[in-house]
Formats: C-alpha cells, sequence, structure tokens
C-alpha cells in the first residue's frame, strides 16, 4: 500500500517551523497555502498513479543489458519518465532562466519524498539530474548552461555524475581516468564503475559529469577536473549527433533498487570520448562536492521515504491481518492491537515524524542561506552542519525501520511477493552511496565540530534545549516530552564537551564520530517531534486539521521520547568512554 | 571467506564457565580436553571443506520445485547431507540406545554454530531433524521410536515441524488440519505453509510432525494434536512402502535462505494422510512446545552463526581493500586501519563473543536442567529464563551485525557477488521464525518474570552483578569494564521493579517486553565478555594460547562495555517510562 502522506507534509511545511524562519523563506519564495497545496496534491496523484504502481514489477523485472551496449528499463518506467517530465516536475528548484520554476526546497524536497517513496530505483535518475542542474547553474559556462539545462530541466535529458572507478570509491584521489586536451576540448579514457542511470532509455540523451586527471595534473584530489560528457554529442542547433565514445560494458546484480541500472562506463575505448571542461582544470573536486552535497540531501530524504513506504506497508498489513486475540481486546481484532506490534508501528511511525522535520528544517536553512533572506552566513553554516546528520542518521534509521517493516510481517514479510522485503533491500544502498556513513560522520566531527571547536554544533544543541526547556515549564500535555528533551540536550552537550577538551586524539575521536552523528540525529528527532506537537496543540481550535491527526503528532512526540531518544544518553556513554577501546583492537587481534 | 571460530569454541567451552558449573557439567558429560578438541577440530574441518564451500553457489541456485511435486535441493546439497550423516554428525545428542552418542549440548551447539555459520540454509535441515528427534525421545511410543529414531540419527531419514497454516501461524490454536481415526491410526487432512525441508531429495524419507484437531477435539489450542506423517510409508521390516498421501505443491520465494525449500504441503487430498498419534490425543501443542524450545536454541545458535560469517566476511575485506590513507597510518594501508572501520569490526566481533557466551552458558544450563547433577529445578528454571533472550537477543543482534557487514564493503557490500548481502538477506529470517520475536518477549515478560514476581530473573541480574562487583574492585585491566557492568545490572534491576511493581497494566508491559529482552540480553553479553576477559588474563601464563589471542579477548571486553553495554541503560530508560506513549497511539491515529 502506498500513502504520499501529504498531509503530514502540508502540516510540517505550514507549521513545523518556528514563525520567524518561516517568515524569512516566505519572503523569499512562494509557501502559500494555495502553492503549497496545489504542488502536494498534484504530486500526490502522480506518485500513486504513476510511480508507485511501477515499484514491485520494477523490482522483479530489473534492467537488461543488451550486447549491443544499451540497457532498458523495466517496463513502464519510459512512460512514467516522460509523464513525469511533461507534468514540469523536473523544473522545480531550476531558475527560470532554463525553464525552471525557482521553488523553495522545502517543496522540492517534500515532492522528492513523494517520487521516492513511491518508487526508490525509479526517482534516482531525477536525483541525479537535479544534483546536475545545480552543478551547471554554478560552475557552468554560459555556453554549457545554455546548452545543456534547459534540457535536463525540462526532462527531454538526465544527468549523471561519474566518480567511482574500481580502486578510487572513498577516496576519489585515487582515480585514473584521464583526459587529454584536444583543441578547446578534453578526450576522456577510463573506467566508471557504479554509475547509476549510466545508460537507460527513458530519455533521449544522457549528460555524464565525469571526474578525470588531466595529464600532467598534480596527484591525489588536488589533481581532478570534471567534464561534461554527453552520450551523444549534441550539434550547434542542439540536434543530437553522433555518439560519443562511451559505452555500457555491463549492469551490476544488486541487493536492491533493481529498477534502476547501476553501470559500468567505458570512457574512450576508441579514440577517447569528448569532454568539455566545467570550472577551470584541478576544480574537480571542489565542483562535485556542491553537487554532492546536493545529493546527500536527496539521499537522507530517501532514507524518510523508504521508512515512511515500508511503515505504510506495515501499517496495511496489521490492519488487514488477525492472529490471536490481542490482550484485552475482541475475537477478530487485527494485529495491530497487539502491544508489540504497536510498538513498532508507532516507534516507526514517530522516527518517520522526526525525519520529515530534519528534512523540512534543513531544506529551509538551504533556502535562506542561498537567498540572503536572514543571517545567510548562519543558515549557510546551520544547512551544512545539517548534511551529514540528515543523510546519515535518516538512512542508518531507514534501514531498521524497513526491517522493523518485515517484522511487523511475520513470516509473510520474508516472502517476496508481499513488498516488505524489497523496502529492506532497497533501503540498504542509503547509508553507502553518496558518500557512506562513516564518511559523513567523518564531516561532522572534524570539519563540523573540531574546526571551529564546536561553536556551530553547540549551537544546535543550544536551540534544541531553548524549545525543550520553554515547553517543559508548562503544565500541558507534552511537558514530559519536553523534559525528557531537557535532559538529552544535556547529555548531549555534555558528550560534546568529551569530543572538544578530553583529550581524545584524532583517531580516538574517528572512531566516535558515527555515535556524535546518531546521537545529533536522534536529539533533532526529538526536537522536530516536540515542535510538531506543539504545533499541534496550537492547532487544536483552528478548525484546520482533524483533531485525530492533531493528536496523532501529540502522542508521536511522547513515543519518540521514550522509544527514540533514550538513545542520546546511549551514544553519549559511548562518546564520553572515547575511542580508546576500539582503538585497543589491532587488525591481528581480529585474526588471532 | 568461511572461519569456523574453533579456538574460539574451545575457549569458551573450556574457561568461559565458572569452574563450579564446569564440574557439575563434565561429572556427566565429558567435556575433556581431547574430545572437545576431537569434536570442534573435525566439525571446523567438515563445515570447512563440505559446507561453506555450497553455500553462496546454492543461495544463487536456490530449490527447484517440479510439477510432480518433487523438490530438488542445489547442486551438491544431497552429496553434502550423505556425508554429514556418514561422519556421525547427525547423531550427537541423542541417546545411545538409538544409535547416538549422548553429548553435552554444548559440543552439539559448538557443531551447530559452525554448521549454520557454513550454511545456513543447509544446516535448517539438520536443525529440524534434532529437535524431532528430541521430541520422539521425550514423547514418543517406544514402537516410534524404535521405527523412527534411529534412521533420524543415522541421517537416512530427516524431519520436519508441520505447524503453520495461512490463517495460523503465532496463533497455532487458529489452525484447521484435521485427523480422523481410522482404526489404530489416523487420517490428516490439511495445508501446511512455510515447512522447512517439507521436500527434498537429500534423505530417503521425511518425516513430518504434524498438528491437526482430531474430529469433534475442543477449539482452540486445547484440541490440538500431534502426529508423525512419513512421507513414505514404512514397513514392518523397516524398508520404505507407498508414498502417503502428502504433496508438496509449492514452494516459496523468499528473501533469503534460498538454498533450503520452504514448502506448502497439502495433505489428504485423496484419502487422508496416515498419521500416527504422539502422546495422547490433544497434547500436541505441549509436545511442540517442548520440542520447540529445541529449535528456538538452535535458531539463536543461528544468529551467532550467522553474525560470525558476517564478521569474517567484513574482516577479510578489509584486510585487502586499500582506500585512502587511514589517519596517521601509512599509504597502502588497508581499509581495517580507518577508525570508523574498526568501530564496525571490532563491535561485531565483541557481540559475537557475547553470544558465543550465551550460547555456551545456555547450553550448560540446559544439561544440568537435563541431568540433575547439580540443583536442577534451578538449572531446569534458569535455563528456561535463557531461552527467549538467547534466541530474542543473538537473532535480533545478528540483523544489525549482516548490515555492519556490508557497510564495512562500502558499495561492494551491494553487490550480490560479493556474499555480504546474503548474510543480511539470510539473517532477516531469523527474528521471526521459531516465535517471533514479541513472542519470546511475551514468553520472558509474563511467564518468566511476572509469573515469579521477578525471583528467576533478579537472580540472573544478582548473578550479573556478583560478577562485576568481584571484578571491579581489582585494579588490573578489566576493572574498567567490570565497573560498567556493575551500573548496568543496577539499571537493569531498577527497570526490572518498574515492571514488577510500577503499577503497569498487563498491555503496558507487553509494549515494554522487547526492550525488557533486549536489556537482559545486552547484560549477559556484557557478562560473558567480562567472563572471557578474566579467564584470558588467568590463562596469561599457561602458555596455552596465544597472546594476542588473549589480549583480543580482553579488548572486546573494553569494546563491549563501551559500545554495547549502553544499550542496557537506553533500554531500561524505554521500560521505566512504561508502555504508556505507545498505548496512547489508537490504529485511528495510524491512519489520520
Amino acid at each position: 500500500m502506498y500513502d504520499a502522506s501529504e498531509n503530514d507534509l502540508r502540516f510540517a511545511i505550514q507549521h513545523g517551523l518556528d514563525a520567524k524562519m518561516r517568515e524569512m523563506v516566505a519572503s523569499v519564495y512562494d509557501l502559500s497555502d494555495d502553492t503549497v497545496d496545489a504542488v502536494l496534491s498534484e504530486a500526490a496523484k502522480f506518485s500513486r498513479d504513476v510511480l508507485a504502481p511501477l515499484n514491485h514489477s520494477g523490482d522483479i523485472e530489473g534492467c537488461t543489458w543488451h550486447p549491443d551496449n544499451r540497457v532498458t528499463t523495466p517496463k513502464g518506467f519510459k512512460e512514467a519518465f516522460q509523464q513525469m517530465a511533461e507534468a514540469g516536475w523536473c523544473s522545480m528548484e531550476a531558475s527560470e532562466e532554463y525553464g525552471g520554476q525557482a521553488m523553495s526546497k522545502i517543496l522540492s524536497a517534500a515532492t522528492a519524498e513523494m517520487w521516492h517513496s513511491a518508487n526508490l530505483a525509479f526517482s534516482l535518475c531525477h536525483l541525479l539530474s537535479q544534483g546536475q542542474i545545480h552543478a551547471l547553474e554554478t560552475f557552468g559556462s554560459d555556453d554549457q548552461k545554455q546548452t545543456y539545462l534547459p534540457k535536463l530541466v525540462d526532462g527531454t535529458w538526465t544527468g549523471t555524475m561519474n566518480l567511482t572507478e574500481p580502486h578510487a570509491g572513498t577516496d576519489l584521489g585515487a582515480l585514473k581516468s584521464s583526459a587529454t586536451r584536444d583543441g578547446d576540448n578534453y578526450r576522456i579514457k577510463g573506467q566508471k564503475i557504479f554509475i547509476t542511470y549510466g545508460d537507460h532509455d527513458m530519455a533521449e540523451n544522457i549528460v555524464h559529469l565525469v571526474l578525470a586527471r588531466v595529464d600532467g595534473a598534480p596527484a591525489g584530489i588536488k589533481g581532478i577536473s570534471l567534464f561534461i560528457v554527453p552520450k551523444f554529442m549534441v550539434n550547434a542547433d542542439g540536434s543530437l549527433g553522433a555518439q560519443n565514445d562511451v559505452k555500457c560494458v555491463s549492469i551490476e546484480h544488486k541487493l536492491g533498487i533493481n529498477g534502476s541500472p547501476t553501470s559500468i562506463l567505458q570512457f574512450g575505448e576508441n579514440e577517447g570520448a569528448v569532454g568539455y571542461l566545467v570550472g577551470e582544470e584541478n576544480q574537480g573536486l571542489q565542483i562535485m562536492f556542491a553537487m554532492m552535497n546536493d545529493a546527500r540531501f536527496g539521499v537522507g530524504v530517501q532514507g524518510l521515504s523508504i521508512a515512511n513506504r515500508a511503515f505504510h506497508q506495515a501499517k496495511s498489513y496489521a490492519a488487514e491481518r488477525v492472529q490471536g486475540i490481542p490482550m484485552e481486546r475482541e475475537l477478530g481484532d487485527t494485529i495491530q492491537h497487539h502491544p508489540d506490534v504497536m510498538r513498532l508501528l508507532s516507534g516507526m511511525r514517530a522516527e518517520i515524524e522526526a525525519m520529515r522535520g530534519i528534512m523540512v528544517y534543513s531544506a529551509a536553512a538551504n533556502d535562506l542561506a542561498k537567498n540572503k533572506a536572514g543571517d545567510s552566513a548562519f543558515w549557510a553554516s546551520r544547512s551544512e552542519l545539517m548534511i551529514p546528520i540528515l543523510k546519515g542518521w535518516l538512512t542508518e534509521r531507514s534501514v531498521s525501520i524497513a526491517s522493523d517493516g518485515v517484522q511487523v510481517h511475520g513470516g509473510m514479510g520474508f516472502i517476496e511477493e508481499t513488498g516488505a522485503a524489497q523496502h529492506y533491500r532497497d533501503a540498504r544502498i542509503l547509508p553507502i552511496y553518496e558518500g557512506t556513513t562513516a564518511i559523513q560522520a567523518n564531516d561532522l566531527i572534524y570539519r563540523k565540530t573540531l574546526r571551529d571547536q564546536g561553536v556551530a554544533v553547540r549551537a544546535l544543541v543550544a536551540d534544541v534545549s531553548e524549545t525543550a526547556k520553554t515547553l517543559s515549564t508548562s503544565d500541558d500535555t507534552i511537558s514530559t516530552a519536553a523534559k525528557a528533551l531537557v535532559n538529552a540536550a544535556q547529555a548531549a552537550d555534555g558528550a560534546i564537551g568529551a569530543i572538544l577538551t578530553g583529550g581524545m586524539s584524532m583517531r580516538e575521536s574517528g572512531a566516535v564520530s558515527v555515535p556524535l552523528m546518531m546521537m545529533l540525529g536522534t536529539l533533532c528527532g526529538g526536537w522536530m517531534t516536540l515542535k510538531s506537537a506543539q504545533a499541534a496543540q496550537e492547532q487544536k481550535d483552528s478548525g484546520n486539521w482533524d483533531q485525530t491527526f492533531l493528536d496523532a503528532k501529540i502522542a508521536y512526540a511522547h513515543v519518540f521520547a521514550t522509544q527514540s531518544l533514550p538513545q542520546v544518553d546511549r551514544y553519549a556513554q559511548t562518546i564520553k568512554a572515547g575511542g580508546t577501546a576500539v582503538e585497543a583492537v589491532s587488525p591481528e587481534m581480529l585474526w588471532a
């Protein structure tokens, strides 16, 4: 069962942000009720009617690689992508100059949640294209923008990111693909692996962004440049010419997201693929990182999406399946009435609520950072701080939530036809691609905690604490959850203190970096569910929302406070103990 | 890469138990160094040479259902099973009267760990047969014992458990299969689903133990009887006769354990399958539960096994893969030198150490309960208390550990050829079959905590606490881990107090039952890793063990104490908050 969670998104967008923050975003972007309603209801319709029905069939059929180096996607994908493009869903974020709608990231994130929830494998193509649009808007030449952006924005073409090589994944500095100057342009040679939608049949052309090393460039990450390598050459009039010297030599057999082709691309088997330099030589990594932040945000959203899909699947099953008489309930009552099934379902739901809050908040921070509506330096810092938390925590939790979704189904969850297992398989890529959990945690602890001596991260914890303290003194129904959050914020602050001044070595810090990331994710989750509960209380007399819907928001805050928030203390204990115990284990011990 | 962890098992068996407990077991069973060494080294050889090589190929090929209702297992399975039988591995636990070796459960559990780690799908057949042997030894008539046990014990035949029907899984009271008296015997009709190795080609005959309802029996669980239904009828001289009226009408397409057939069996499509009553009419559930405790122990061991397999796979990859220069290390150093990779690997390893300790301890308790070597009533109670903890905690953690195993591989983990993904898929069934996690937790909280007002469970926590306190006052290297365990035991005791006297409703108790189970599992894990570290210290001057091996045991205790043990506090917080927040969520809220 698919549910776009349109009302939950609407509530999070309209009431999840502090009034002041919302006002700042609304001063730059259209966040009127009419616009939000129109976008969400149309997107919900599209994701429900077009994308969701292809999710399970796409997984079963998978993609097909043909000996003439073509890849075909599962039945229905091509038509769905054309519909998506025609409906204008590829153009939400891009600037108007290139056919875009220049909408708030809050709205594009909300629709992305729906796309990925409906069909994760399908929507990956869109995610990559959006990242490419963002990169070219920021770093492309005028000519490049004119040539590529309109077609990417209207969905005639799609984009890819070509980073990984067999020996260069997390460590991009090790990549070997070469670029040789050839007149104004370059000839690219090399093999790229794990290229999502590296070849497919859904669009007329595929624009590859490729990292390669110009002959004579410095070793390591300082010698990497970024190139546009179109699959089909683009003539001066915009029409398509001959195929470039790039071909898909294979696709991977994966655990999940089987509807999406993960390609091995061979560049320059003959004369070299024609590549157009983006920005300056040796600037490639910097540009790619700008694009990657966007993609990391998108993958974090995928975590929310797959968790939500798994939840709705489990919720539907639990509402239909009869098994035993639940304690103090009636014969014939479904399994959702068993206390532990409700523990699982409400726990999943509370974390999804938390994830969605983090997504909307991070998107708003991104909007403010870009548009200088308020203190843009502060919001740039806050937005950057949220990226590893969003990507790391949401995706890690999504794996557990998808696993809980299987568990709710009992034995049926293990049968592929049921569908729950697909979410469990699909979710597993999320803590890996676009920077593993460890990479997010490294970014968080070294670049965003230690470098500024904790200023940004402590400011975040202080904001959480302030909300929690304010709400804890009221004697209404949310004060117990608020008090739990006050304590959690204090524990988190203590753990951060241990990192900053506890005398940990740099390696020991690395060993507690994931616990730090998970701790902050949980803390922010507590913050968001509490804010949502507060908003629900304020809306009680508005007449705009169903009372059960509002009661649920409050209930989820309590579920989060009692089921998830204790994780903050747990991670804080691990952090305070330091990485000493981990560092004391040598590889030899593992083999002894 | 497969590693039978033979030395770790030897150490756990020889030094993991308190001297007094070990002495009691050794007074009944042969636990001499020679016997232990011989069994472990032969089993390691067999699992490494015969079973492990068929694990990945079995997953890829899967089982095949043929239109004439036969099932064939993957290439090599049949021959491997014959070798297993010939080597005497099917007869370890059975009594000598029927050709068994009447060994300690400690040894059969240790070899089971190896079988399941080498090939989970294959070894499931063995697990079910062992449960059947146990049930027939205890409840079968003399004639039934003579007819079936020798062939099951020598591996000529295999056994199955037939419980589940489409509408009766966890709730066996709902089952509808019927048994009609026919002379001395019965005619069985009905459909059973999820029957592991319900049909296959590895043995001459398959003995089904089937739950069914004798015509006129009381409704619900009180009207269930247990029957032996052989696939092929057994003549008076022991030779095989015609096929019984039972056939395999389909097998399931599953997420994992694809090498094992999960069958739908149709009994009595014609004249009714001939069934022989085991015990008395309407005693079926009671007998099945005796068998199920055995199977639950076995599935708990499977949790350890798959976790260990995932660990060795990840460890091997991490020792070969070069990616980036690990902080403060050299160019070319492998990823095992990255702090977070070591956090994952050492964390996996420490929990495996904990699991193995729990397995050996529980097996010893089982031995003592059965053989009246010491206070058998106490050991029966302790043994029964350990079953839900062993089954629940080990299998839940195995899913996370298999997931961590994928994570260590980065992108390669998501590619099926690598093998890590198979463990992640295979592990997912473990918290589901033989009683879901919720069923284990219900058993723990209602039958084994509330019923005796916490006597058994508090005695366990007191034992943990006593070990921890004793070791915390020394000023050697393990006292910090011991102190953490003292605090954890105290937190656990407080949480148990909240369950016993905190005024929780019965439904609220249900909502905190899984946290209770996970809390006690973690606590016992801390106990076992600490005891292992203590033994390692004592062995330092013995000359019997490699120093790095002993250092590793001590190091894992610290890793467990800092990475896993903080979970005790976390679960205690959730328990103390009670199930109120979960109970406040109504199904309507989930749909609002």
